[in-house]
């Protein structure tokens, strides 16, 4: 790597980590983790690494400089700042995505209280609401039951995604993992999510829901990705 | 238009800009909304104007410029303050209100989870406490399914809402419209919509309603448009 | 009336208007109210007159000088600070409380959400936990249905609640009423009341509740009353 | 005792006094509290002693100085500071957890809304969430009913969590009581309890919940009670 490149990737390691640490106070605002639970994670463009929060760290001490840098097998970076702490226990997760969903540059993981209820049930989501049309383009899909302690948490997340609409996934009896194109595209994902999961929820202990007619969701959806927001930033938000 | 009309114009403009962006605030503080969803709208007094909030624009990035002023078509008025970004991606259906219900001033747009929740049923929230009753008139009624591309989720918003005592119409699997004399008294009718929705929610959940006889919910609509609040301050709150 | 009585009158008033003016944000702090709605009042000692919030104005805008001071019939006290609004439109039942139950000192009125859930069924909150038979001594009672313009709802809150353990009346398909020593006592009565509203209404969708032995609450509520806080502060909480 | 002992256990005393103090800050972050009930003790590390909140205080008032010294038979170290009020009306069941459980530093109890409707059903919280098992390894269960007056509540603490993985116990019609190694190792098992309970009761409310075989339910709590964690810091959180 020249002088260039290697300047480069230092500033792309630096913008990650503050975006990264920034990003866990949208999980704390929405009411998504509690204690030091839930984690988020960013892909550093052009490079084989990734940045993740620390293991064990409070909400309110998290920063830049104690975000932890890893390769795509989730070890980490020698020497780099933080290092001397252990990344999030689920690490291995975010790097098995990371290595196997290559235009993915963002993983959250909580286990907010409403998505964490259908996981328990092992029942995915139904798409009954115009928002989760737009922002999941159908049902939020249940992964299978693992455990950590081997790939099996990355392996059922990339098994259940790769290829779904939905940037979500239930596993089953633990939480929910989403994705995205960069880490506030996978928060924004998390929060979304929640948000279905607890208003139908609420919308199913009332009564019979009606679905919406498959015709509807695809429009919507495809709509969603392609028009809504400021296009001139660039960003589908 | 004379130079002392346009003088008035585009002080009634930067009020209402200044009002619809802080109003924004009452959505966040009541949790009607997340992420850069819902929306307030208000119409500009002694125009054929009204001013919407921007599409995929963080609530905490709100403030009178970014705000976008729109013609009754729904048109971005070219050159004015904020006019490089795309207003609400709902600015079709508040536009479609305006024109068709001169009497209103204000349109809010959320997807509050009980009100939601409803709507995913299609299901119209019964009157059974007096202060829906003093603020609604009666139950909030159902509007039809509709999706973003036509008019359509403005007809069904004024053909629910037109003649109706409700300032508030669940939109089956969406969300909720809320319109008022201004853009202050949507927001109310959003908060209230939420809070009733929330309430007779849960209080179904533990048995069967008292419903309220009809001539007593007419007595206290009655009272209420007539007698609550400040009279000095001209303002029903 | 001495001079000296006026003056101590006086003092007496500032500073019910400062405690119950600051009481309100209690009412937000708990999640008991929004917007405009709800209300404290607190009685004048050693006077026939109470403080009480005015009518439809923002909490956030409440200050000690525009609470409003009346006399026992409801009537505002010309001339005196906030006279020139409008108090509450619920005062009528605050005064009937504070002429016919001599030793009550205040009184909160809230829309709070379980608490009113249970009302729209007018169904009494079984005491099936021990700090609800520390501060209310057994289930709260319903109140009668009953509308604003006349004595009804404050005879419905005194017909319930004289001679009754419980500081709160849950009036049917409206809202609850809390009544103490002092407004301090009324806004914890109202605050408990929610908790315990909330609490049992979750407990009972999971199953059936244990009641407990009406020899058990007698002897929760005695210690109770007589027992806990800190008595050299003189008073009970 | 030597003066440099004396001196020590000084040290201590103050520090625990400043950990109980802050710590209570996270009963209300977390909403496991209102007005000014729920209690939070820790053991001073080297003395028969521990610290305890003062009753009927409010939680924005708590300071080290008002904490309360107390033996571990419950009295009160007479002229240390705070003395001047009476410790929290649980402080028996609290010394009676420090006399018969050596190992514990710390003990919280709280009226949280979702444990507390558990224990008003006396039905243990069943273990069908990962980390559920990783914090508690298995049910959270559920204690006696016992009311305040003699060592019945601490009896019944001890009794039920004596052995027990968990280190909450749900007292039937009453609130939970947490146990741990020091304060903050308690009060995280009072969040983590409460986010389970209400977890648990809302997925249940949705349908059937799949059960976690207790061979996985072994290994996940082996795995985080011995790995998790920063250990360089030598807690594990």
């Amino acid at each position: 790597m020249s002088t260039e490149q290697g300047a480069e990737v230092n500033t792309a390691i630096q913008r990650t980590r503050e975006e990264v640490a920034r990003l866990h106070a949208e999980l704390t605002r929405y009411g998504l983790v509690i204690w030091t639970g839930g984690n988020i994670s960013g892909r550093v463009p052009g490079a084989e690494l990734f940045v993740i929060k620390p293991s064990g760290v409070s909400y309110d001490e998290l920063a830049p400089d104690n975000m932890i840098l890893c390769d795509l097998d989730g070890n980490v970076v020698p020497g780099s700042p933080g290092s001397e702490r252990s990344p999030s226990s689920d690490t291995a997760a975010h790097a098995y995505v990371y290595r196997n969903m290559p235009h993915i540059g963002g993983v959250v993981h909580t286990h907010s209280t409403y998505a964490t209820a259908w996981a328990a049930r092992g029942e995915a989501i139904p798409c009954v609401i115009t928002g989760m049309a737009d922002e999941f383009g159908g049902e939020i899909p249940v992964g299978p039951f693992a455990i950590i302690g081997d790939d099996s948490i990355g392996r059922g997340i990339v098994a259940t995604l790769d290829g779904h609409r939905s940037r979500a996934v239930l596993m089953q009896n633990h939480g929910v993992f989403t994705i995205g194109r960069d880490a506030k595209d996978a928060v924004k994902a998390a929060v979304m999510c929640e948000d279905v999961a607890r208003t139908i929820h609420i919308a199913r202990q009332g009564g019979e829901l009606i679905p919406i007619p498959q015709d509807k969701i695809d429009a919507l959806f495809d709509r969603y990705q392609n028009v809504y927001g400021q296009k001139p930033q660039g960003e589908l938000q």
